[in-house]
């Protein structure tokens, strides 16, 4: 499905769409008799909460927390624009609580703190523990968003996830498996190179690692990341030990000589004559926002299949496709953490979704298909439970 | 308003009442085209953040936080039921957010903590301040609640108010005034008895000092407050001194000898017989949820107004008629603060809507009377205004 009105979105509409916000919260059941209130309020209530101080697994049932996915961002990476604070990143988190209850059918919320504080990031989400059922941390910066998303994963008994990261890997390894399909290449035999080492990037290289592609090189604002190179922080000295197994180094036309696949993710654009000197037929995501890496039209000239994140383009890769259903999965199945098994089965379902009308210009489903969520959502639950994180 | 069916509400409607939770997150807008989705997200919501990082203030215009409370709890002090821990006291935040959008239009969510500790909870509500617009504190211990409202109120730049204590008291206050008007009584010349020196009773005992009644007494569970007595906590000394002006000691006996009024809020019960004590055609609010002090019959053997604070007999003074439109006249004010002259502003309010048929069974107005809100409302905004609190 692509949109019928393709005309460029005016300020009007966007800010029109804004206004007062985005979200609303509802009572599941109307307070009209004085019944009501004697059941939703006092004295009935005194009886659930009670009843959830003698055995507090029945919070699951009668409140709403247990499904509740808090969305969490302090600003400091938000969308093309950089560290703009908390206050200014409300928006996009309250874009994605819509998301979360129009993909997913979940109760979602936004928290944006007034801290860049990893700890105290920490802390706060462990004092306010059973208020909520599951944490999509939003926007950080790198690489402090590795170090936040490691240490939630180790206090909180709840599925974490850092979307910048793993949604977007999700998606990305989704688009690379339908794009092969259509090719009729095999994912393993593929040289990739990714040009960005922030959260995306490097979610993007440790997953198509896990799914068998043994070639993958890595660029950041320095050039291609390898063994031995200076000043490199942990997450990238990792990275450069399980990369780039030819050791290449220099820029981008070093990287991308020969490569099979072009992973932009680095906010910067790049000349579209560098893709002439990838292999033939070559596969070109450019899913910087809103400005890709290279105009789809000019990156077609020189690849196969040419994908971006924007929605007036064919093959639009966008994590819409994969955190509503991750989350619902991991939910459904009372999911303590979410696994990479859990991913993996989430890139495969909506690969799955595509399968039946695979072409160049379709190497995803819509962003829109109601039937990804569900799908995505069965796998990851699925997979929780073989990777014993079920509940 | 009574309620038409006045049978015990059974616990099969009270849990059927709390399945899955009160509450849900709805978007205010649909998200059903690709267009919807780059104005509610990206692209187009890149725009919204960029207004917002340059010009703060339009965060109030394109986020939901303005308006937002957050009802906030730590399970020390649930309703009838004592320190039962934040998990099992959500049911009871989920219902104060369900009155704040039902009878204020306001959205809310509860945030339940798994600490105790004042500055820890300072602290968070802090590092949160970007997402709300204003904080309910709601059965949170004595003393601890009167530090940690003294403390927020101090840090943050918007409404905070513990519903426990300045609800009641609003509540309280209202319901009085509509008693001795019914009684052709001067509130000036009351002597009032308070029995409980506990949030409500504190709070209480203020308000109605504020509203010129010169003679309160406070009883806590050592019996009477008087100027001397050993062991008082600062904010016990602080009214030892400023009540009980005859200097009573002893009990409630002691206490209630001649007095105009009996105000329970002790958790406890007493013997009616007490109240044949007291100054003839006395005034009795048994308050204590769901079991008041006295039994209503029982009181009203004694005395010419009977209150309670139970829906299934006449005269229900419940915090509902407060506290909805206290926020939503304090946030449409865009007040920073709720003062003392919004309090006062409040209860004048109530009073007002149920002037018109003002009785010995009906004090003050039903709990579901649509007008209170926006009257208390209107009344709340002006007194910020006032104040010189509003924004």
């Amino acid at each position: 499905m692509q949109d019928q009105d393709t005309s460029p979105v005016t300020d009007d509409e966007i800010f029109g769409g804004h206004e007062g916000g985005k979200l609303s919260v509802a009572a599941a059941r109307p307070i009209s008799r004085p019944r009501d209130l004697s059941i939703a309020y006092t004295p009935g209530v005194a009886k659930v909460s009670r009843a959830i101080a003698e055995q507090a697994s029945l919070a699951q049932r009668y409140t709403w927390a247990d499904r509740l996915v808090v969305v969490v961002s302090d600003g400091t990476a938000v969308l093309g624009l950089g560290d703009i604070g908390a206050s200014a990143s409300l928006p996009v988190m309250e874009g994605k609580s819509v998301l979360f209850k129009t993909f997913g059918g979940l109760d979602s919320i936004p928290l944006v703190l007034d801290t860049t504080d990893v700890d105290e990031i920490v802390e706060t989400l462990v004092r306010l523990r059973p208020s909520y059922g599951a944490v999509n941390l939003e926007d950080i910066s790198a690489p402090r968003c590795f170090e936040l998303e490691d240490k939630l994963k180790q206090v909180l008994d709840c599925p974490v996830m850092h979307d910048d990261q793993h949604g977007t890997a999700i998606v990305t390894l989704a688009a690379l498996r339908g794009a092969n399909l259509v090719l009729g290449r095999d994912i393993a035999d593929q040289r990739v190179v990714i040009s960005g080492a922030g959260a995306a990037g490097v979610a993007c290289a440790r997953i198509l690692q896990e799914a068998g592609i043994g070639d993958v090189t890595l660029l950041d604002s320095k050039g291609i990341i390898h063994r031995g190179r200076a000043g490199l922080n942990p997450i990238k000295e990792q990275l450069a030990a399980s990369t780039n197994a030819a050791g290449l180094q220099g820029g981008l036309a070093e990287a991308l000589r020969g490569a099979d696949v072009f992973l932009g993710l680095s906010g910067s654009t790049i000349e579209a004559e560098l893709l002439g000197e990838m292999a033939e037929d070559p596969i070109v995501f450019a899913l910087s926002n809103p400005d890709p890496e290279v105009h789809p039209d000019d990156a077609a000239k020189h690849a196969a299949i040419v994908a971006t994140g924007r929605s007036d383009f064919p093959n639009q890769i966008n994590n819409v496709l994969a955190f509503p259903g991750v989350f619902r999965g991991a939910l459904d199945a009372g999911a303590r953490a979410i696994t990479e098994g859990m991913k993996l089965a989430a890139a495969e379902a909506i690969v799955a979704v595509a399968q039946d009308d695979l072409g160049p210009d379709r190497i995803v489903p819509s962003p829109l298909d109601p039937r990804v969520a569900p799908e995505v959502a069965a796998a990851v639950a699925k997979a929780a439970v073989e990777d014993g994180v079920a509940g």
